[in-house]
């Protein structure tokens, strides 16, 4: 094991699971000089054993590792989310000095990013939340990284992070997302919609097999087509890769798979800080409720035969118009989901007081991240083209889209609803895209509903001040403005 | 002012804004004698006036309205819930003694009450907090009450609060529901499941209005028919008032309303226990969104003429025919929003411990409440039938009345999704319910995109032990089991 006296390392890694161990070896591959740092010893030297490099510094103990650092002194941890890091902070600080910088790359949560951007600052040490995508695959030669924090660190550690990133027409996937737990958020949201992408290809994926009776060989060649068209991205890839699987009889290798899906939180947390923020992110937030159905298995195995569906008959004339339909409601709804996404960064971005770059947003996630994807210079474009956009979907481009897709949408939606196949994003994406584009919504009614039995008021479509109303329903059938 | 030296109410109220005013007189015509006060106390002064009844006893101070109560005493907060609560607590706790009893009717979160309930029992004083639903005119002749805390309390209140409640075939609308917050977890559920039923009503409205072009006459005759119907609840009962209000020239009243809705919370929290608990609770999830669009009024108009939908053709043959259709879209909504809602009582008893009588709870809300209805006697009897059924879905009624009407369901939705008509409520329905009898979901190619990218291992179909599998998917295409 290698161990040195002098600082010479231009960044520590604390944590060598897969996720550590491959940025690691990425910064190495990139000239610079790394401290490697693991809780059990054994690891370290494995790492060395395999990939023997001189920018590699195994350090045994975590006061070696701090000593092995140039001045100021970059940490890098991708330890487990949660009390792991509170605890490797809390080993860290006694041997740091003002100045250095240490980086949770794991998936926080963003609110612990604020806390410990504030905490560290209390002791002079600058703190960065990064939001790490790609995978192992990503980590090892190009992620999508979202550093955000204490921005006086940036300068510091740009030139590492933008070396190590992906890069896309060369522009590196990494760049600053702005103060405090910022970049974890952003990072979570990127989760989300990774979430409803994946739902969307489900739903496709049932639409073509158990709707049209496409066959292996043509689901595979349907999601390889489709990769060269708009919905062009690494899911749809690897969709298609999957797909092409077979077993010894030819059928599908996923059919071996149980239909019950797990996952790690970040997709519940978008969920639930949408309703917090008061955003309608209803394609993820079916997306996430989808998996916890799939894990219903038993109960639904249970309720199938109980519940044997009375279809109504849809023909399908042209089964490969079809296909096209599905093609259309695929990207329609993955334009709806990815708007509700910049909609939640919106609100995000006024709530907590963060300046979001929107159009930067998506061109780090143009590369190097699970959603990666052509589709996302489109939305950079639109961000360029109008900076304060109230949604993608008003955007001229994604406008004209819509105008030119939703017929087949709307036909592969009832084409599912009349054959009994669930299409829960699908649809939430849809009802969305009709709700938003109506200036007038049935919400007088509920606002009525609830002024008649709770006394809640209402406001009149023809009073711009605002002023609230209420209406003597049950009793004398009079309004009554309500005093400020 | 009427005031006493010697104790003599039963019960005392604290708040008199109309829900405790309403209260304390619903209490006074039972034959109870209450003690009421409030922080400022003109209210009690006016209520005495207002109000003459020799059961109210006016208590100015907080003093002389502890000294005015029997023992054990009962002390009643109708104050804002959250800091007001607290506040009242403290200033209540140095005047009472142990044994006595603390109980808050506000719309209090359910983990406040864990909490006050655990503070409060270490005083010794026995904590309630109980939902209260129904609106003024509840409140005032028959609210439906969801009580749960200090079990040791019930005895002791018991009588009063099952006085006052609503009653439907004599049995009171109000029932012990179990341990700490339950109560108010409850009338959480209950509030939950108003949202989602309001925003079914308002989609069946827009169906009728915009889809088929009923006219205000057939729009009040409509609900008023189906009043008499399965889906006979006050809920529809008083859209139909609400749209039997005219304007002079014939139009309807609702019109001039603002299509912007408000809430208070209620809904919000509903929809992020469920994330949190992993129940996928949709309806009620795409109501509360509804209702966060419907706020975005200037962007929806300016969405509006930039997003004219390419609509496809969707002839109605028979008119009266797609209103029962809506009727139908309406009713299996309806069922599979319950069937959401009961899903997330029976996690959360799982979760939190609580020892609910799911049976009981739908008769609670049988009366007195904002979602009562006869078709809660169908949920109790189908508790009744199997105490322990997984999903009111498979309830050999529920299933039954599915097979009659899911046709028309899938009609109705179909015709909004070619007429451009949002229905985010009906379509997560019935996606739901789709999902729910799919013995098989696509959930198997999700599984396959999180092992491709990510290594994050599956389960087989045909092993039963719940080992895990990880594929080589871009190497050697060789599937490996996990080790433990």
């Amino acid at each position: 094991m290698t161990t040195t006296a002098n600082p010479a390392a231009d960044i520590g890694v604390i944590g060598l699971a897969v996720m550590g161990r491959n940025l690691a070896l990425n910064l190495a591959d990139h000239g610079f000089r790394v401290a490697v740092h693991n809780r059990s010893a054994a690891r370290i030297s494995e790492l060395l054993t395999a990939e023997p490099t001189k920018n590699l510094i195994g350090c045994p103990t975590i006061a070696e590792f701090v000593a092995g650092l140039k001045s100021p002194r970059v940490c890098l941890m991708m330890v487990q989310a949660g009390a792991a890091v509170d605890g490797q902070i809390a080993q860290l600080l006694p041997l740091l000095a003002a100045g250095d910088i240490v980086i949770d790359g794991g998936n926080s949560l963003w609110e612990d990013s604020n806390r410990r951007t504030t905490e560290l600052a209390a002791r002079g040490i600058h703190f960065i939340g990064m939001g790490v995508s790609g995978g192992e695959e990503g980590a090892r030669y190009g992620p999508a990284l979202m550093p955000a924090g204490s921005t006086a660190a940036w300068p510091q550690v740009r030139k590492m992070f933008q070396a190590i990133a992906a890069k896309v027409d060369g522009e590196p996937c990494c760049q600053w997302i702005g103060d405090a737990g910022a970049g974890h958020y952003v990072k979570m949201v990127h989760n989300g919609i990774e979430y409803g992408d994946m739902q969307l290809i489900s739903e496709a994926y049932q639409l073509l097999r158990d709707g049209l009776g496409l066959g292996p060989d043509e689901l595979a060649a349907t999601f390889r087509g489709w990769n060269s068209g708009p919905l062009s991205s690494y899911l749809i890839e690897i969709t298609a890769d999957i797909l092409g699987v077979r077993n010894a009889d030819g059928t599908l290798f996923i059919d071996h798979i149980l239909d019950s899906s797990g996952q790690k939180g970040t997709g519940k947390w978008t969920a639930i800080n949408a309703v917090e923020l008061g955003v309608p992110l209803t394609l993820i937030a079916e997306a996430v409720s989808s998996r916890f159905l799939s894990s219903l298995k038993n109960e639904r195995s249970a309720a199938a035969p109980l519940l044997s569906a009375a279809l109504t008959p849809f023909a399908v004339e042209d089964r490969d118009a079809m296909v096209e339909a599905v093609e259309a409601a695929l990207y329609c709804s993955k334009m709806v989901s990815y708007a509700q996404g910049f909609m939640l960064l919106r609100a995000a971005a006024k709530n907590y007081g963060w300046h979001l770059a929107f159009g930067d947003i998506a061109l780090i996630w143009r590369g190097g991240c699970i959603i990666r994807s052509r589709f996302l210079d489109k939305i950079k474009a639109a961000y360029t083209r109008k900076p304060a956009l109230d949604s993608l979907l008003v955007d001229e481009f994604f406008a004209a889209e819509f105008a030119r897709f939703t017929a087949g949408w709307r036909h592969a939606v009832s084409f599912g609803v009349a054959r009994g196949i669930p299409l829960p994003a699908f649809t939430a994406a849809l009802s969305f895209f009709d709700g938003y584009r109506s200036a007038r919504l049935p919400a007088n009614l509920l606002q009525a509903q609830r002024d008649y039995f709770g006394a809640h008021t209402y406001q009149r479509v023809d009073d711009a001040t605002g002023k609230h109303y209420h209406f003597e329903w049950n009793g004398s059938r009079t309004e009554h403005a309500i005093d400020g």
